[in-house]
């Protein structure tokens, strides 16, 4: 089977009108989604580092939250932002997270050539598919070993998007995916650091380079999945299955962006339920937070084993389920500005920290919680079986819009927001996508 | 053993007039031999597609034959236009080939920050000390899995000698080694394409990227040698010994540049042997090639295996003992020149190739030839027991000045060609290396 020509192929070759409808709309999600997390991360500190060394001459390209770039850098620095927070999207089969590898050298390359927002919707759709069906085919071989999937294969997906959106033959989209394959980086070890967010960058810019090159002739290897020295051999070296990429031949494909989950909150799934179960009562019962007395949770054992510091800084927050659930009940969220140093030290939610109380029930699954808040007065309880953002319970359109709004109006201001979401829901009928790129930038 | 903090120990806090003084030589021999080889490769259409994708503001560092660009775009060119003809150096126990990575990212460095040429000379030797001693950590398993040692480990060398000009802390500079190490990339499937010099850009443009973000407050993993998840263990899973790495602890080194060979000829290195004996005899006889009636040589088994290729374009040429004699009796010399698709096609060239005859010898070394040239009048033979370049016959400074020469000087013209040789030679006692690298510019 020549695996790697057949996935150039399907990247040529697939009509646009032929990509379903449902998974149009989630590219359209998934978008949303990268506007408004890498909106939010636009104001880490860190970017500023980023943007230092790059050029300034060129302004081609949008910066998600930030002033105009290059194209390379642009994707550079949209792949790092949309992982910085962890709060991007996930393929659930491969922990593999699709959009910020790939959505920023799709945009680039429509920034580049002009398209139709059909066109742009389809090409990370099917950007995304090379990438969810190679991250498939090594998994969990190559993860296992320890490479963080997002930077190694999101450069195939990134690839693919950008060779389609510039119009690459067949052959060209060959010598794409060699250049990006060849260039697959990033390994677990940089877990904690800057260095995570920034593979997901390396993998937008490399795949968005490979596609530049080939379309000016640059050749790279043919084979580089299958290849005896490819991709397969050397960053999987313990195990592959083939056949989830060469699946892509056949007339009829199950679209992986319905397996892709999107976030509710800012920190890791395991107390999502949690949060989820105190969000639903205080909202329900219009609970005043001062009232409250207690809030007994049955939880996963992974709940306690891995979320229960005592947090001093923002970052520690987020492993803290007492602080997930204080900030649930309070703001009825967790986004990135409830893991703020401030908040972690406010009074208020300090004490409500004190009042949650976690009992471990092995009998539960790893998405399930319940949960009992106590006043003098009330005792409301609820039972989630499977949180928010979880195959079986994704996040509703309407949830999305509120968590976009939330992070996104912060630093682009509720007029450009709501503009920006208009735009992305408006894409399937826009001519010429590069307006509303150019909505998410500063 | 904090394998990862010694380095960074030693990169930072080795002094500059420690490096003992046939070590600056070396790093001066492969400066030259490096601008020459980036020179003629500077004319390689494939060069423009890399321009193109480039941003054009800030022309803050040079790019060697060509136009200036910025500092990070510079680097990737250079390092592409260094390996592009394989015509580079390269490290004898590992096969790793130092300068093409490195001096990128030193000499971007040097043009953005400023720095004495013995401090620019004293960067590349540590540089390259680090990337040979992390090749010799993972040498041969890393290798033998179908890594492209040059792609991966040189990304370590040139975050080494950036950090190094940009005056880090240690601190820093196992951050940028750690955002450098996590960016590896480029596996063998890609021999025979761009994509093979390409990583050799792509490790100079990462680790430089790496030192310079580093500065400027960015976190990479802290071991990422060592570390679970790092790259021993992820891109040399099947052995490595951290003892090479280590002993840059110790007070006294033995420096592996002295380690470090230079190629006279544009070609596979089988055939030198044989090269260096026509070359020989044409030169002390001063011998007309229209009187030359055959070329007899007995060779390695190697050399029938991997050359004997009957050419018809000029790369092929460089798969072809006959071909190699053919231009070494006529030219003198084996550049790039030497295998255009003219000079393959020369019907003096194409004559004299059928004159040339090669039989195996299985007492031979691999870097060892007996020729025998015949005309009417007359019958010379010689031994070469030890080829140009090898360990044991490093190429004369006079050698290298003349493959220098040769191959600049078709691009620079010979009064630039001089300006920048004597640059090199003089940097030791220049007080900033600036208008040194400038002079490799177009």
């Amino acid at each position: 089977m020549k695996s790697t020509v057949n996935v150039a192929d399907f990247i040529v070759n697939t009509p646009t009108d032929s990509v379903p409808e449902h998974i149009i709309h989630q590219a359209q999600r998934s978008l949303i989604n990268v506007f408004g997390v890498a909106l939010s991360a636009s104001l880490d500190p860190s970017v500023e580092a980023l943007e230092k060394i790059g050029s300034h001459g060129n302004q081609e390209a949008t910066v998600i939250g930030r002033s105009r770039s290059d194209l390379n850098q642009a994707a550079l620095i949209n792949g790092y932002l949309a992982h910085l927070q962890d709060y991007d999207d996930t393929h659930f089969p491969t922990i593999l997270h699709p959009s910020a590898p790939i959505w920023p050298a799709a945009l680039a390359a429509a920034e580049r050539r002009g398209c139709s927002g059909s066109d742009l919707l389809a090409a990370f759709a099917i950007g995304a598919e090379v990438a969810c069906r190679v991250a498939m085919s090594v998994h969990p071989w190559h993860y296992d070993l320890g490479w963080h999937i997002t930077g190694t294969v999101g450069g195939f997906g990134a690839a693919a998007a950008a060779s389609r959106l510039l119009g690459l033959t067949v052959e060209q989209t060959v010598s794409a995916l060699g250049l990006a394959g060849t260039h697959a980086a990033g390994f677990r070890e940089a877990f904690g650091t800057n260095g995570k967010a920034l593979h997901a960058g390396h993998a937008a810019a490399s795949g968005l380079r490979a596609a530049l090159l080939s379309a000016n002739g640059f050749t790279g290897p043919r084979a580089v999945l299958e290849g005896t020295r490819g991709f397969w051999s050397v960053l999987s070296p313990t195990g592959h299955d083939s056949s989830f990429v060469d699946q892509l031949s056949d007339t009829k494909i199950d679209w992986e962006l319905a397996n892709n989950g999107l976030k509710p909150y800012a920190n890791g799934v395991v107390s999502h339920p949690l949060q989820d179960a105190v969000i639903e009562l205080r909202n329900s019962y219009e609970i005043d937070p001062v009232d409250v007395t207690s809030i007994e949770a049955r939880v996963h054992p992974l709940v306690l084993e891995l979320m229960n510091l005592s947090p001093v800084v923002g970052l520690e927050g987020k492993f803290s389920y007492r602080h997930c659930a204080a900030v649930a009940l309070v703001d009825g969220a967790a986004h990135e500005a409830q893991f703020s140093d401030a908040r972690v030290n406010d009074d208020q939610i300090s004490a409500i920290r004190d009042l949650v109380h976690a009992t471990v029930d092995d009998q539960l699954s790893e998405d399930e919680v319940h949960v009992t808040i106590r006043g003098a007065n009330f005792d409301y309880n609820t039972h989630i079986p499977h949180a928010t953002g979880s195959p079986q319970n994704p996040m509703s359109d309407s949830q999305l819009e509120s968590k976009y709004r939330a992070i996104a109006s912060e630093v682009i201001g509720t007029s450009q927001t709501e503009l920006l979401l208009s735009a992305v829901w408006d894409l399937p009928e826009e001519q010429n996508a590069q307006q509303t790129i150019a909505l998410a930038g500063e």
